[in-house]
C-alpha cells in the first residue's frame, strides 16, 4: 500500500490537504476525490499524506479501507489523524483510538492538548490526566508498530500562557516514543519572530535529538514565514496544504514553503525526482478535483505569478529575465507571460508577437500603430492582458491589413420573455443571419439566457460550413460593467474563455459594447474566428 | 484638496492600491473608480494615497486633475508616482518630471534604480549619471515644495550584488532632501530574515535619523512578514495595497500589515479615529469597485477569516471565543461565523433586525425561519451582506407573513436586435405588462441595452400610479457570474444600487437568475419596492 521508510528522512514534508485542508469553507471531498488527489501529492514528493480522521468521519474510514487496496504510493507514507484517548478511558478501550489502528497506516498523527486552559475548559479534565492521555495513546500506537506524530494543538498560545505545562506535555510524547512533535499555531495568530523564539527555546529544552515540527495557519498572513522561522530555529518537519487550503484563512501553502526552502536555501526536501518542477501542474490538477477556483496571484504556481504587466519592466525583461523574476518559473513548472495593456510599451508587444510566432523586430511604424490601437481600445474598455486571442487577432489585422474572417454576419436578434402565467422562468431565443461558404443561413438558437441563445444560434448557423465548430466549447464568461457612475447606461465588457476539446487548448477573447449582449456577441465571434484559425481551417 | 501634515507623522502607512495595485492582471480602473476608492482609503486612515503615474498614463493625469477639485481627503495626503529624470536630460526639461509637478500633489514618489545592473543594462547609463538623475530630480521637486519619497527599485537584489552602489544611491536621495527612501523588494524574492538583516545594515549605514520604508511583493508568500521584518529592523514607512492587489502575486496586504502592527504590537499607525474597525467593510467596498472577487480566505477581512467549521472547535467556541480566535473579529470589523451551529447566526440576524427597527428578541422560531431562508438563498447565489435592502424585504416578509408589493407584474419581454445594415449598433426594447392602482398597463421602454430598457419600461408602467418613482435613480449595476465551471449556463447575480434623489439615500438590492436579464429584473423590482417603502408610500 505505501512505501516503507526504514530509514527516516532527514526532513519531513507533511501534507494535510486531505484532512486539515478539507476543512475549508465550501470544500466537500468525496472518497473518490481523496483517492484521486493522493497520487498527485505522491507525485509532488511529499513524505507524508495525512488522509483523514477514521472513526470520527465515516468517509475517512472508507478512504483508508480503499486506500489499502487501491493506493500505490511511491514517495509518501500514509498517515491517519486522530486524537489522544478520551479522559478516563483506557487507550486500548477507546473506539476512536482503535479506529486509528484499524486504518492500517504506517503513521498515526495524534492531536493533543498542550495548553492547560484547553485541558481544563475544553476537555474538562486535569493536567495529569491529559499527560496520561498523551503517554498512553502514544505508547499503545508505538507498541503496535506505528510511527507516531504528535500535533501539539494551540501550542504557541499554551506555551506563552504556561510554558512549563506545554513542555511537560511534549516531553511526555517524546518519552513515549513519538517520532515528531508538531508545534501547532492553531489560531494562526503568531508572527515569525515569536515563532523563531519559541521554537528555539523548545528545541533547547527537549535537546537536539527529538524532531520538532511546525503547523501554521494564515490568520496573520504569515503562515509561510512562520514555517520558515520554525525551520530556521531547528524544526525538521513542516506541515501544510497544497494551495493553502484550510479552515478560516487556511494552512501554510506547502508548495510555497518547499519552494522557498529548496530553491532559496538549497535544501533537498521532496522525495523522489524533482517533484517541484511539476508543482504548477499538480496544484492546478488538485484544484480541478476540489472544484475550487485557483487563486491567480498564488505564489510560485498561480497563473499570474510570473505575468508581467508594467511598461516599467517589460522593456528590459527581454534582455535579462533574471533581473525581473525572483526565480526561473520553470523550476516550479510555471511560465513567464507578458501582459498587454496600455502600460505596455513597444517592447512587450514585440515580445508578445514573438510568443505568437509573428516577427515584429524593427517594425517601428507597425508597433506604433498596434500600440495606438491598444491604447484607444483600452480607453473604450477593452482589456488585452486577460484576452490573448483578441490581442492576436488585432495584431494580425494590423500586420495583414485586414481583419481575419470566416463568415459575414448580416444581423442578429435576441428575445427574452417570461413564460405565460409565471414570472419565475423566461425563454431566451436568438436568431442569426449570416453568410458562410457562399451560403446565406438563418438560424435560431435557444438557451437559458440571451448570450447562451446567441452562442447556440451562431454555432447552428456555422456548423454546416465549419463542422470544426463542434469541438469548440465556451467554458467561461465574465461580465464587467465599466464606469459605475452611470447605472445601466454603462459600457459593458465581456471576457469569454473557449476550449478546443480536440486540441485541449483554451483561449480568451474580449468584447465591449453598450450592453452585455452586444459585448458578448463580439467576444463570441472572435472566439470562433480564433478557434478556426488555430485549428488551421481555411476560409470556405 | 488634501489634508496638510505640517508635522510629519511618527510612522507612515502608504497605500499604493491605485498605482502598484492597479497593475494586477485583469484590473482596469477608470478615473471614476479611482475617485471612488480614494475616499475609502482615506476613511481607513492611511497616511498616503499614491494615485497613479501622471504623464505616463493619460487616465492618471486626468485623475490628479479631477482629484484637485473633487477629492476632499481628511486623513491622507495624495502622492503622484513617477521616475527620476531620463539620462542625459535636465530634470527641469524632462516632461515626465514636469507632469509630476503639474499633478499638484503635496507628495511625489520617484522610482529610482539602485541596482547597478539595472542602471547599466536596463537604463543603459552610467553609475554616476544615475546618481545625478536621483539628485537632480529629488532636488528639483523639493525645491518646488514637494515632499519626496524615493522608491529604491530592486533594492535588495541590488544591495546583495553591489552594496556600496546601492547605499550611494540612497544616500544621494537623502542628501537631496528625500523624506523617505523605500527599500523595494521588486521581484518579491526576499525572505524575512534576509530583509531584517539588510534593513538593519542599511539603517546603521544611513544613521538613525533618515526614514527607511519597505515595499514588498508576495512572490515568496512572505510580503506581510517581510514588511514586519523591515519594521522590526527600524523602517518607519510601510507600503502596500488593500486586498494585496498588485502585479504577479501582488503587493503586501496593507490591512494585514497594519492589523498585525496595531493589534499584536500595540502600535497606533492609522490616521484619524479607529479606521481598522472599518477595514472589512472598506476592503469589500473596494473590491466591489474593482470588480475583483474578494478572496474569502484573506487574513483579517476575508469572509472566511473567522468562519469556524471543525467540529473539533465548534463545541467549545461558544464558551470561550478567545481560545479559538487570534483576535476578536470586531477589531477589524469582521464577524465570527459558525458554519455548522447556528447560534452566532441568530444573534447577528437579531442585531440586524434591531438596526432596521424590527424587534426579534426572543423570537426563536422566526429567527430560525429567517436563517433557513438566508442559507437556502445564499446556496442559490444570493448575497445579503452587500444588499441590505433585499435583506430587509426578506425579513419583513417573514415577519409579516407576506411579501411587500406595490404592483403585480404579469409579464415582460426584452428584444435586442442589430439595426438594419450595421452590426455596430443594436436597438434594445422592453415591454412590461403589470397592474398598479387597479389599472392594467402595457408599457414599452427603450434603452442602450436590455436591462436599461427593462428599467425604463417598468418605470413607464408605474409612473402614473406612483409618481414618486421619478425620484428613484438606478446608479449602479454589477453583474457577477457564479460557478465559472459552466460557461454561459451559469447562474448570474446582479447587485443594483438605487438612489432616492429626494431623500439622498441609497440602497442595494440583489437578484439571481439563469441570465443577467432575469436577475436584473428581480433586483430592479426590489429596488423600486424598497424605495417606495422608504418613501412612506402606501400601496395604491
Amino acid at each position: 500500500m505505501t512505501s516503507d521508510h526504514s530509514q527516516h528522512s532527514a526532513f519531513d514534508v507533511y501534507d494535510t490537504t486531505l484532512r486539515d485542508g478539507a476543512q475549508q469553507e465550501g470544500m466537500n471531498l468525496s472518497v473518490a476525490d481523496k483517492l484521486a488527489i493522493a497520487p498527485l501529492l505522491d507525485e509532488l514528493g511529499v513524505g507524508f499524506i495525512e488522509g483523514g480522521w477514521p472513526g470520527a468521519i465515516p468517509k475517512d474510514t472508507e478512504f483508508f479501507a480503499r486506500a489499502a487496496k487501491e493506493l500505490h504510493l511511491t514517495n509518501a507514507v500514509l498517515a491517519a489523524f486522530g486524537a489522544t484517548r478520551k479522559a478516563g478511558v483506557k487507550a486500548v478501550d477507546d473506539p476512536q483510538v482503535r479506529a486509528l489502528l484499524d486504518a492500517q497506516t504506517p503513521v498515526v498523527t495524534l492531536v493533543a492538548k498542550t495548553d492547560i486552559r484547553h485541558v481544563e475548559r475544553a476537555l474538562r479534565t486535569t493536567a495529569a490526566e491529559n499527560l496520561a492521555m498523551i503517554t498512553d495513546t502514544v505508547s499503545l500506537l508505538v507498541g503496535e508498530g506505528r510511527r507516531v506524530v504528535l500535533d501539539a494543538e494551540h501550542f504557541f498560545d499554551g506555551y506563552r500562557y504556561d510554558p512549563g505545562y506545554a513542555l511537560e506535555a511534549i516531553l511526555a510524547a517524546f518519552g513515549s516514543g513519538a517520532e515528531v512533535v508538531t508545534l501547532c499555531d492553531t489560531n494562526g495568530g503568531m508572527l515569525p519572530d515569536g515563532v523563531a523564539q519559541i521554537v528555539g527555546e523548545v528545541q533547547a529544552a527537549v535537546g537536539h535529538g527529538p524532531r520538532l515540527g511546525m503547523h501554521a495557519h494564515n490568520d496573520s498572513g504569515c503562515a509561510v514565514a512562520n514555517t520558515l522561522a520554525a525551520v530556521g530555529a531547528g524544526a525538521g518537519h513542516v506541515q501544510g496544504t497544497v494551495n493553502g487550503y484550510g479552515e478560516r484563512t487556511g494552512n501554510a501553502d506547502l508548495i510555497a514553503v518547499v519552494a522557498n526552502l529548496e530553491i532559496k536555501q538549497g535544501r533537498n526536501l521532496l522525495v523522489g525526482s524533482g517533484g517541484l518542477r511539476e508543482a504548477t501542474r499538480i496544484a492546478h490538477a488538485i484544484s480541478e478535483i476540489t472544484n475550487i477556483s485557483p487563486f491567480a496571484r498564488q505564489p510560485y504556481i498561480g497563473a499570474s505569478a510570473f505575468a508581467h504587466k508594467a511598461g516599467l519592466h517589460a522593456s528590459a525583461i527581454r534582455v535579462d529575465p533574471d533581473l525581473y523574476q525572483h526565480i526561473d518559473p520553470i523550476r516550479v513548472g510555471n511560465d513567464m507571460r507578458m501582459l498587454i495593456s496600455d502600460m505596455a510599451g513597444r517592447a512587450s508587444i514585440e515580445l508578445k508577437g514573438r510568443e505568437l510566432g509573428i516577427d515584429l523586430a524593427g517594425q517601428s511604424e507597425l508597433l506604433g500603430r498596434v500600440m495606438n490601437r491598444i491604447k484607444d481600445a483600452e480607453a473604450q474598455g477593452y482589456t488585452y492582458d486577460a484576452a490573448d486571442a483578441s490581442f492576436e487577432l488585432l495584431l494580425r489585422e494590423e500586420v495583414d491589413g485586414e481583419r481575419l474572417a470566416f463568415f459575414d454576419v448580416e444581423s442578429w436578434r435576441v428575445i427574452v420573455e417570461t413564460l405565460p402565467g409565471t414570472l419565475d422562468h423566461a425563454n431566451a431565443e436568438a436568431t442569426v443571419k449570416l453568410t458562410a461558404g457562399g451560403t446565406r443561413t438563418v438560424a435560431t438558437g435557444e438557451g437559458n439566457g440571451p448570450v447562451n441563445a446567441l452562442d447556440h444560434a451562431l454555432r447552428q448557423a456555422l456548423v454546416t460550413t465549419y463542422p470544426e465548430i463542434e469541438r469548440l466549447e465556451l467554458i467561461d464568461f465574465k461580465v464587467r460593467i465599466m464606469d459605475t457612475m452611470h447605472g445601466t447606461d454603462a459600457v459593458t465588457r465581456v471576457l469569454v474563455e473557449t476550449m478546443d476539446s480536440g486540441a485541449e487548448t483554451t483561449w480568451r477573447t474580449v468584447g465591449v459594447g453598450p450592453n452585455v449582449i452586444e459585448a458578448s456577441f463580439e467576444a463570441i465571434v472572435d472566439s470562433i474566428v480564433y478557434g478556426l484559425l488555430r485549428a488551421g481551417v481555411a476560409r470556405r
